[in-house]
């Protein structure tokens, strides 16, 4: 086999209902307590995870090279709950590589993708089964679940993108969802919290 | 804004069960005269072309720019059907650049996605709900509906890929699918047909 075809294809099986994928497919989970510093309600927050330390989400990742032309790909689940009245989100992060798009497609649930730039432009789209959102290059995302069961999405992005989260941590991410009266409120956001 | 960001995020609505996208998605339908030269059994193909030339597959696909860094996007559908004993499939090809990748992610139905490189090695991978499939670079690719309803699958590529179609249309496909006692049989094939 020539050394440029030294990648042989391969298959994965994505569980519809759950979004587990079964091996070769690495899973992480990301506990509150690995969220430290970015919800809102810092009282509720401590409370939380004092009382179990809930699992906030999981990621199936389909591990490739992280190089141009390849792809990266996973299922997001993102379980139901708040820290006081904010929804549980993922922490949000632009590529490290920033003209790279992504596109997530929703399995199961409901919730948002929040998007946001450099330039303080932002963006909400609300996601249910079959929306399938574009994220432009340059632009930072997150999404959050506002239902009652998990919220599961797919996604993909191109192999040399790359994650930078420490900007969202520092400075915040530009909106923010929070429940009010029984549905999502989405607000503008002055700053880390 | 700058020019930089000069693409706002969108969505666009997949529905599940059907495959079909909705604006801004394109419609692409391949009928069966727009697949002429590619399947074994000529009569039979002759003969379907004259009775109607079946809508084979119908493609929606979702544009972006079509440069580094974007991701393009389509749903397939292959509908069931059969010329002489060859299964209904799509054109096939290689993209253009050739180091990129494809994911498809089967959403409905069942069938195979076939794979050969120019060293003449070949792949069959069979697709059902939940099968997301890697196409790494370099793999030209095809699928098929084996069974007897729509076969439905999501793909995502770099926008900067490109097709080449004429490759498949002048060599053939190294594999071909037919029905054998009412079963799949994955063929070596020796040329174009």
């Amino acid at each position: 086999m020539s050394s440029r075809n030294h990648m042989a294809p391969f298959a994965v099986n994505i569980d519809l209902n759950t979004g587990h994928i079964g091996p070769p497919a690495r899973a992480l989970t990301r506990r509150l307590s690995d969220l430290r510093g970015l919800f809102c309600d810092e009282a509720a927050y401590s409370a939380l995870t004092a009382a179990g330390d809930p699992v906030v989400y999981e990621v199936y990742e389909v591990r490739v090279p992280e190089e141009d032309g390849h792809l990266l790909s996973c299922t997001t689940i993102i379980h139901p709950g708040q820290v006081g009245r904010e929804y549980f989100f993922t922490k949000g992060h632009y590529h490290l590589s920033e003209p790279r798009a992504e596109i997530y497609t929703c399995l199961r649930g409901e919730g948002y993708l929040l998007l946001g730039n450099r330039e303080g432009e932002s963006r909400s789209i609300v996601m249910i089964p079959g929306v399938s959102a574009y994220i432009p290059p340059y632009w930072a995302h997150r999404t959050l679940n506002t239902g009652s069961h998990p919220f599961i999405f797919h996604g993909v992005w191109p192999g040399d993108s790359g994650h930078d989260y420490g900007s969202i941590e520092q400075a915040g991410f530009p909106l923010r969802v929070f429940e009010e009266r029984g549905r999502p409120a989405v607000k503008a956001s002055a700053g880390p919290c």
